[in-house]
């Protein structure tokens, strides 16, 4: 797989930080996702929707990976989201075959990563400070619902 | 966690199993799960909904996750389901901190439960051949949406 620049990285990554952003205004866990194809195309976006939807199993990566449909292949796909992915979303990656992730931030949140890195998929982690910003706020002012959205 | 003994075992299966058979019904993936409480309560039942709703992250446990809703905590339950899981549906798992699986058959399907084993989830194979003999015919049969299921 071709390896993307540092620009077209930080241009998918904001829109998973407008989904972020969007959660955060409905008052759910701003964690936001969009999954892009081989083209550069983007294939579906989303965020965590615990509170909004009281959907616990839409977290930012499922419901990006949900709102793309059914998919052939997830060759060359790039999945990209503002916080270092959990089992679960870790667990999706993997078994989809999706070889790449860009992550905004694993300061928070360090989930499945290193785990996924050693099975082949390449990280690109951005240690975006709003992305940071914007979960060190939430988890202040709402742990309870952050740790029932990671079962702590 | 008490263990349980095989009647409960093969009764809570049984949900998993009318799940499943209603998919296949459906033209779906026929994977069925349910979630049980510590105290035996079915808090949620779910199956596979990839053909019935075009809906790729609608695995039969995640589903049956998300029809019970938001949860304080997962301690105690049980996720059974007809197939080993995959590492979609084992990293919700493992996420979730959910202690127990059963499950129906690994004989079509080799999942993560080993992983989860290594984790400290009690694992229950019940080798059951209603539902190895209902994933042998559908795979046999619809090839291409079973690997598009599992991403291969």
């Amino acid at each position: 797989m071709e390896s993307i620049d540092a620009e077209t990285a930080r241009a998918w990554l904001a829109t998973a930080v407008a989904e972020a952003r969007a959660g955060l205004a409905e008052g759910g866990v701003p964690v936001g996702a969009a999954l892009y194809g081989a083209d550069g195309t983007l294939l579906g976006r989303g965020r965590n929707r615990r509170v909004q939807d009281g959907d616990p199993s839409a977290h930012a990566e499922t419901a990006a990976f949900r709102a793309a449909g059914r998919q052939r292949s997830y060759r060359g796909t790039t999945m990209v989201t503002t916080l270092s992915p959990c089992w679960y979303c870790s667990g999706l990656v993997r078994q989809f075959g999706i070889p790449r992730m860009v992550i905004g931030e694993a300061a928070t949140f360090h989930g499945g990563h290193d785990w996924l890195a050693e099975h082949g998929v390449g990280i690109v982690l951005l240690d975006d400070p709003e992305c940071a910003a914007m979960m060190r706020d939430f988890i202040a002012r709402r742990p309870e619902v952050w740790n029932e959205d990671i079962g702590r």
